[in-house]
């Protein structure tokens, strides 16, 4: 692929931006329904692309972890055209006008949810990305230039061929969702670039990728999916749910960015509570990096205990470990998060209200919690209906981000031939 | 001044962005009025240091206009001690919950508003940015650091002090604002890096500063302040009142972004319209570049009147120059502003509704208008109180930024020990 066929993407996205803003609720959920017609007809195709794609992972040597995540088989599919469908339900934010005022020189003033344009989006294997974000980004009145992996390259032409048929049934145009043909880093790069076409970077990926946006982006960019989350377990939690809420937390899917990273116990009840969370998560094979005072509580249970290195109190672990560290209250609890949080999500467990307060008033992170489990950062546990990434930066959105958030505003201000004085 | 201490500020910035994060209302405008009796106090070296500034500005050869803008005589200064102080008029928007909701589990969700953090704000001459920046930088709870020009290192430097004067008086950090004390563009490339102490950076200048913050940042930047700004005078438009507003927008202060540049003119009023516009400019001294169509229409006016290059319509004049062109309709106004405007502020003048509802729906930019003047972008004149900066970008703010603006949210969870199934 040539360099200047990139930037015909962009140009191409572009003016299809300036269609699907203007597209009604009604025109836009005819073509999900048409997409999700257009996947249902070409599924034969797609599964097959998948096929070459797994095969061609299984002798490149990838993880069956990895393959797995590229996998349409099981129903996969189905379920892909299914979320299509679901999106038709969720409200359409577009054009809806707020903050509405007359002002004393009788001007009318109000701001109106607009597309944002153009996104770029990146990531990785999963080629459910490609219809989620596609879905959510019609649904919004937007336009998206998607670059995916090249382990799903075939899986990914075949599922963006089947969109662009949809879009086409319903005279809406096929530019509004492109696949950049190629997966070689430098076509990111340039991708990164490209300002005057595209007008937001989504990466959806690990941290280098997040870091590489951040790095080389003259766009905007969402960062965020990166967590490293803490609970802070108080001097008057209760014993026996805290231990409940860690379970969950740690343990029910230990590979997401909301998944538990360290507890904080309060030194006043660590002599009992370490060793019985300890107890607790022995059946899940959770293992454990521990401060000084925690590994000398410990003793005895050496076997999945280690004594934590600065470092690990940094480390995202996505995966059954748990640090446990000793603090005197709720200050040096907030000084470790202050310290060692990737801002996404961090709670509290107490039975006292005052410091529950404290906590989520203090701690500067996308989510904060009393009493629940970190693994509610989503869009859809949230009550988002959907969800595009999750941000841990502060610019536009932060935390699960729903269709809302894929917009922005504008001003419209309505007079009677007003000037200013 | 050492690399190693720009970045010395900033931690500086990021620790004191967790106590001015805390500081409740009251904290923040007791600094405020803090900081406007240390300003009151501190005149005598403030106008001195200014003086000094405006003599090595008159011995390096600056002109008398830019000489004006670093000039802190007149009231000036009393100006700006004033608008500290109608900054704590203004309601506080930190802490502010919204979106609350109970969940059908029970977990209550509300979104809060917390400050950004740091920001990090580069402009030019104009020392009352100083001020006006440190003041709404405050209220809303963040930090700054402060890039000023060389030009009024010295008036900035004694505005600085004033403030952290102010800022030790009520035991708030006086690292919340720090100038950056030297005024090498090397300097400003580290510190568009510096995304581990800054979460924004807002360049207030030309069009060169923004692209070079743009290409430069690894933080997030709020481009904007370009304005090329346009009015579609619609066949039905009240032609008198449309010259009324035509006049305001383009005359009323032509060397800023909201003000007027081009006028696309109806083909079936052009013939009389255009003359009529030229012959009421004309008392103004604007001078014209028309399209071939205007320029037929007005021979015998040639010696304001130039044919328009292509470029011209890509020109933000910030003068006393106007744009004339003849449109068939509101369908080619549309596409010549999707061609040519920066996304600031563009109008239609009409009396046909359905035009003027088309119209804001369809052009795509921060401030769209129904019969009134564009010099109406103006935080000041769309109610905020207050404005930091006119945002032509899309992410977090568009179009006037006042405090709700300098603010991000978190979302804040409370349950009782709730797990995710």
């Amino acid at each position: 692929m040539q360099t200047s066929t990139l930037q015909e993407l962009g140009r191409a996205a572009r003016r299809a931006a300036y269609q699907t803003a203007k597209a009604s609720t009604e025109q836009k959920n005819n073509a999900l329904q048409s997409i999700a017609k257009a996947l249902e007809r070409n599924k034969q195709q797609i599964l097959q692309a998948n096929e070459e794609d797994i095969q061609a992972a299984r002798s490149d040597g990838l993880s069956e972890a990895l393959i797995d995540r590229l996998s349409l088989l099981n129903g996969r599919l189905d379920g892909m055209i299914r979320d299509v469908l679901d999106v038709v339900k969720l409200p359409d934010p577009v054009g809806v006008q707020f903050e509405e005022k007359t002002l004393p020189n009788g001007l009318r003033v109000a701001k109106c949810r607009t597309p944002i344009g153009v996104l770029g989006v990146i990531y990785e294997s999963r080629p459910n990305v490609t219809i989620d974000v596609a879905a959510l980004t019609l649904k919004t009145g937007n336009c998206a230039l998607l670059r995916g992996g090249s382990e799903t390259i075939r899986t990914n032409k075949q599922l963006v061929e089947a969109i662009q048929e949809g879009l086409k049934a319903v005279q809406l145009p096929s530019d509004a969702i492109q696949l950049v043909p190629s997966s070689d880093r430098q076509q990111v790069k340039e991708l990164l670039r490209m300002h005057e076409s595209i007008d937001l970077i989504i990466p959806r990926g690990g941290a280098g990728l997040h870091q590489f946006c951040r790095e080389n982006s003259t766009i905007p960019v969402i960062t965020g999916g990166i967590g490293i989350c803490h609970l802070f377990v108080d001097e008057t939690a209760d014993r026996a749910k805290a231990i409940q809420v860690i379970i969950n937390a740690k343990t029910q899917r230990p590979t997401v960015c909301n998944a538990l990273d360290t507890i904080l116990v309060h030194e006043k009840i660590a002599q009992q509570f370490i060793p019985a969370v300890v107890e607790a998560l022995r059946s899940y094979k959770v293992s454990f990096k521990v401060d000084e005072s925690a590994y000398r509580i410990l003793t005895g249970n050496e076997e999945a205990v280690t004594k934590a290195e600065s470092h690990d109190w940094d480390t995202e672990w996505l995966s059954l470990v748990l640090g446990i560290k000793v603090v005197n209250g709720l200050e040096e609890a907030m000084a470790h998060i202050r310290q060692h949080s990737t801002g996404h999500s961090d709670g509290i467990l107490t039975q006292n209200m005052k410091h529950g307060e404290q906590f989520v008033k203090e701690v500067d992170s996308a989510a904060v919690y009393i009493n629940a489990s970190t693994r509610f950062t989503d869009g859809g546990q949230l009550g988002l209906g959907a969800e595009v990434a999750i941000s841990t930066q502060k610019l536009h959105a932060r935390g699960p981000m729903g269709l809302q958030e894929l917009t922005t505003y504008k001003w419209i201000i309505r007079g009677d031939y007003h000037t200013r004085a």
